[in-house]
């Protein structure tokens, strides 16, 4: 297995989007996002999807040169029409038009439609905390992208929509929160079904809704994923309904339907702009004060230490940047047999 | 059990709250929500609670008369001091001033400190919903009520954070969004103690940690309740820490904390001006359509229907508003002896 340093990882994937006909702009946002996410130990999210993107852009379905277009605006938010450019791109520019309402009027709520996947939904709130802001985002499937059943129901109905925050601290890594709503998601299925392994109960359930070990079950037999929460999955049900309402009918994409249009991410994009509220030195020291409380607890048995949500994702990066980047045999090669055929 | 009209019994806590000292429109406030709890259903935050109240106020920690003061305000902000008066009407006022700063900025975020508990968080989104806006709301122990472990850890460490919101639609109820980050609430736990009963594995750890079914571990020998998510439970407990950040950290009041100065509740709430980003009926169709396409779901086993979020509680409203509220026996002499002492 390579191990590869970030920098000449994202040199490689960008050149080999500007060769499938993305902006020099386009290329770099997506390789950099892409190599994010493999530093931070999220692979699932990582180079792993080079290819995926380039067949986007090759079938026409990803425009290259897309512009970012706000459709309607106030001083505090906006709805951002992304013309199914790169989703990477989009959520990008949409965070960042958030940032800049947040810093003008306190607040800036932003929602996106006509966008494609925009990958790892925690990649974006991170751009406000960087500039000490608090940043949220919530996605639904632009209508589409079943995979969840709600609470007391058989099918796929919801999608496993995704919530992500980030808080600025005194600490060099912001809190992070990125989930979704199923227990676990889709794609932890494919990689079982592609390893032969059976998934832990609670993950799956077949199309008749009965509890099932076979990843099988979700990826080719019309089963569906399991909104989180155990014995309480009417919480997790209850939270997709609320996440797909603020993603899907705040902006024009619309919430999950019978027979969508289109499949992308209807995006919801929050800043806050902490001053408005506390003086930010201030709000750094709370959050970090916090932090030191909850990571004082007694560990529990089978634990080394209580983690807060962001840090062994900042652990790894700083080891990642330090070390390089492991990257499986059959994801670099499907990297470099782009290259050789583009570049 | 007496079966009582709403109207008789919001009266007679309403004349008790003002004999007691409430000023009337805190007498009114308070009686409307607890009457309005036992409407929807909500008992346990319904007049069984009009003894506690009296007792804050006759012995000094409920200020009446208190004023809510706006403390730091922006166009679509606004850090709000409850001056230690009824929570009830400090959070009725904290969200009638995010409204309006709503109707006027398209976003109104209000966070609120020196707040006594403000009783069912899920009361006051509807506020919001009522007037065609979204509302959210969440919520922290003010540093204090330490309930929960996190995930990983031992011990009372986070409170029992609480999540509510609403959303307009074009049905005769908002899809209404309410729950706290345990598996199941403290006060389920003083019930069962009550009553002699056990409570099911996972609701309840022991000082130790070890899963317990004895509500009394909780209530009497220092163990904690557990946050929601079963074997994901790292996703309630990220989003209790989140929800703490966003309650304490964005008002004076802080984060939990070892050593809290006082307890009650700090606020975050939040009101969405659909208008902003969708014309109100699209919005309400919008959410009405993905209502009946959620119902529509064909019901897992055990299940009559796929209920949504908000569903059970207007039926049981509309239901004891035409039929009366039924009342414990022993609440009701509760109120009935205040009534004889106070007026």
């Amino acid at each position: 297995m390579p191990v590869l340093s970030a920098d000449d990882i994202r040199e490689k994937v960008s050149a080999i989007y500007a060769a499938a006909g993305a902006t020099e702009r386009e290329a770099g946002v997506v390789a950099t996002l892409l190599v994010e996410s493999n530093l931070l130990g999220h692979d699932s999210h990582g180079i792993i999807r080079v290819p995926q993107y380039v067949k986007g852009l090759e079938e026409g379905r990803i425009q290259a040169g897309a512009e970012t277009v706000i459709e309607k605006e106030t001083a505090a938010t906006a709805v951002v029409n992304g013309n199914w450019g790169f989703g990477h791109v989009t959520a990008t520019d949409a965070m960042g038009i958030a940032i800049q309402k947040a810093k003008e009027a306190s607040i800036g709520i932003v929602t996106v439609h006509n966008c494609h996947h925009v990958g790892r939904l925690g990649a974006y709130p991170p751009l406000a905390a960087e500039e000490g802001l608090v940043g949220l985002i919530t996605n639904n499937g632009h209508g589409a992208d079943k995979a969840l059943a709600p609470w007391g129901g058989v099918g796929r109905i919801l999608p496993a929509n995704c919530f992500a925050a980030a808080f600025p601290s005194n600490k060099d890594w912001p809190v992070a929160v990125d989930m979704t709503i199923a227990v676990a998601a889709g794609g932890k299925m494919r990689v079982a079904v592609a390893r032969g392994e059976k998934v832990p109960e609670g993950w799956v359930v077949d199309a008749e809704g009965k509890p099932s070990d076979d990843p099988a079950e979700y990826t080719t037999h019309g089963g569906a994923l399991v909104p989180f929460g155990g014995s309480v999955a009417h919480k997790g049900s209850a939270l997709a309904i609320a996440i797909d309402i603020l993603s899907g009918a705040l902006s024009p994409a619309g919430c999950t339907q019978a027979d969508p249009p289109a499949t992308g991410n209807a995006l919801y994009i929050q800043v806050i702009n902490v001053e408005a509220f506390q003086l930010l030195d201030d709000f750094r020291s709370e959050v970090g004060q916090f932090v030191d409380y909850v990571k004082a607890t007694p560990t529990a048995e089978g634990f080394d230490e209580v983690l807060i949500p962001g840090e062994r994702s900042h652990r790894t990066k700083k080891k990642r940047l330090a070390n390089g980047i492991p990257v499986e045999d059959a994801t670099w090669d499907q990297v470099e047999a782009l290259a050789e055929r583009l570049l």
